[in-house]
């Protein structure tokens, strides 16, 4: 936690911040070891971040005095990441590392072999997903949450979300065995699709090129999800 | 696991290899569903991959005949990664990350904000390293076990191995605030430093850089150090 983000939850009429909730309180206890009177990192949810004084610390709540906020969040990636739904302990860490990176759009996608039990998992509740944006942008020190979307099918979503989405994106589909390797340093906004443990289907594959994707590969090693989007977020912006 | 890496006790003296662990026998079973008849890919550590036919699957054992093996393990990164030693959670997946990306020589460093009760974990186990390198191999499909060397002092460190570790290799290290911008697509072998969380205190910084390396930064973003390993060799290589 470099940053304390704030939800408008999180400050009272006077202006003023005071914090409840025990995670963030156990935070500030034992990792930043904060005593009343210490100058703490903030960030408003969607908003500017900046320094806050530490004014009181108990078991229950922790108060702050705002200081100026006067810094914006660091910029977005240009990106919209297409994930086919990965595992659930995988999709957790998987939305922390690209929160953490940057990532503003993420679109989680049913493919042939995303294990169908895997929409029923806990993991994918707003509230469970929102915890792990937060930790994310917590990290990184940012206040932007990223919009998630669940496409629970292929086709509608090749159909009809897939032809706004490329309107005006490129749109990269990270494949093994494509010809092209991943291109570096792009600045131009991006749609950028990565498919489950073992990959797209042929035909899903197809339908991506056909509807106007490129495909391109990481080189010769297959990596896991969390390690394959980090690597192509890194290569790519 | 993308590959079933054998090592010299799996070899029977009449060519055919014998898998008895637990670890395998129910990955084979359970995510392979493999049954008798079905070819499957193989790797020897340290040496070529190819392919194997199970001919025989038991709760005991696994029988293979062997196939041609002729295809040579994937091309390594050309980095020797300095680690500052992360928290043990953390080092496990950071060790499966790096060996599937294709490092091979990986130092453990002890820094100023390393919590010296990390050297103490049972994950630097010489069994439980090999355990993650042998994960990673399986990921990513290679054979070539990377080389781990822990590294308890930074002084004894910079002065009697750093020096060594330079004279064929470009140093970077990776540090918020430096001046320059992580380098893309380097062909050259590289000694590269990744502090611990927290970073590298400033005489650390002062001392690696008058040692020869030099610093770069990745960009505003604090990630952790998993994910920022990822970035920076995807970036680099």
């Amino acid at each position: 936690m470099n940053l304390i983000l704030l939800s408008p939850h999180d400050l009272t009429d006077d202006g003023h911040v005071c914090v409840t909730d025990p995670r963030r309180l156990a935070h500030l206890r034992e990792v930043h070891r904060a005593t009343p009177g210490d100058l703490l990192t903030v960030g408003i949810q969607g908003g500017p971040m900046g320094k806050a004084l530490l004014t009181e610390l108990s078991a229950e709540r922790a108060l702050f005095k705002l200081d100026t906020l006067d810094q914006p969040p660091p910029p977005p990636l240009p990106v919209h990441l297409v994930l086919a739904l990965p595992r659930p302990r995988m999709l957790a860490r998987t939305l922390e590392h690209v929160t953490a990176l940057g990532v503003k759009e993420i679109t989680l996608l049913h493919t042939k072999r995303v294990e169908k039990s895997y929409w029923q998992s806990p993991e994918l509740r707003a509230d469970k997903i929102h915890q792990h944006l937060v930790l994310g942008l917590e990290q990184a020190r940012d206040t932007q949450l990223p919009n998630v979307t669940l496409s629970k099918g292929f086709r509608p979503f090749l159909e009809q979300q897939l032809p706004h989405l490329l309107n005006d994106r490129r749109g990269l589909v990270a494949h093994p065995g494509m010809p092209n390797a991943c291109p570096r340093d792009i600045k131009t906004p991006t749609l950028l699709l990565v498919g489950p443990e073992g990959g797209f289907i042929d035909w899903e594959v197809e339908q991506l090129l056909t509807a106007g994707c490129e495909g391109m590969h990481l080189g010769l090693r297959i990596l896991r999800v969390e390690t394959a989007v980090t690597a192509l977020l890194s290569r790519l912006f």
